[in-house]
């Protein structure tokens, strides 16, 4: 469920990047430091019915933002994707889930070594899940959290 | 160009699954052994205006399949993709494109390992490249070679 001061924030986080909106992914559970998402089979079977590796893909990187978005102060920071490793495990045959969590002392710790020294990076290992709760799929990302001044100071942002 | 035996392999590599089809993505070029593909920026940029993450996953993750259509035998053979590792280097602004080449070695090898084991595994180093030949994104995927009979011989196929 979504906690009523994240309200809005699902959709943002949906709608904002046509290549994730055009997937039918839904945020299912925001609060602080912690998001669900679903990718719905619906829409996102490859040639052989099983989900398309791409919308497996877009369900771990969305949780990098995700995240940010219940973690971290939006007003002064923004996130990048830096690198994403996949490891498709076992077909998927059903809707997908994942979650994404932070402590407080860890959500802490990043936006205190960004605000410092205008960039931080942190990193997950996802397990995509399909209904029965097996692992599909295994994600390792790491995203880079930037302070709106590293942005506004660099022409083309570097990675 | 797309040599004129691999007609309609162009379009069925674009059209066999939804999520691909409708990031737009185009095969540019077909021949033994040789693929190439393009990524439009148009209906695949993300919310700060660079082409989103799994955009330029999907024109990696595809090459693996197009490697295949154009360098082994199709009647016996079909491919599953393994693993992706997918490094973000710099924005992409332009289209992008992806090149995928094996030698006939190359290719005779994997086949053969393939008949004779029902399966193998093969691996690519990918650069994703804008309009100016910058690499955009990195790729390392793999991908395994399966036999028809290995699978009909299993009820859900593992990977």
């Amino acid at each position: 469920m979504i906690d009523e001061k994240y309200t809005g924030a699902d959709k943002l986080l949906v709608n904002a990047v046509e290549g994730i909106k055009r997937t039918g992914i839904q945020v299912v559970a925001l609060r602080d430091r912690y998001a669900k998402m679903l990718m719905p089979l619906e829409g996102n079977v490859n040639h052989v019915g099983m989900m398309y590796a791409g919308s497996l893909f877009t369900l771990g990187e969305i949780s990098g933002g995700a995240i940010h978005v219940v973690s971290f102060d939006m007003t002064k920071l923004y996130p990048l994707v830096k690198e994403i490793n996949i490891r498709f495990r076992r077909p998927a045959m059903t809707d997908v889930t994942v979650e994404v969590e932070l402590s407080a002392e860890q959500a802490s710790r990043i936006q205190a070594e960004a605000l410092e020294k205008g960039k931080a990076d942190y990193a997950f290992d996802l397990d995509l899940e399909d209904a029965s709760g097996e692992a599909v799929a295994i994600v390792h990302g790491t995203w880079q959290l930037r302070t709106m001044a590293e942005r506004m100071g660099a022409s083309v942002p570097k990675r």
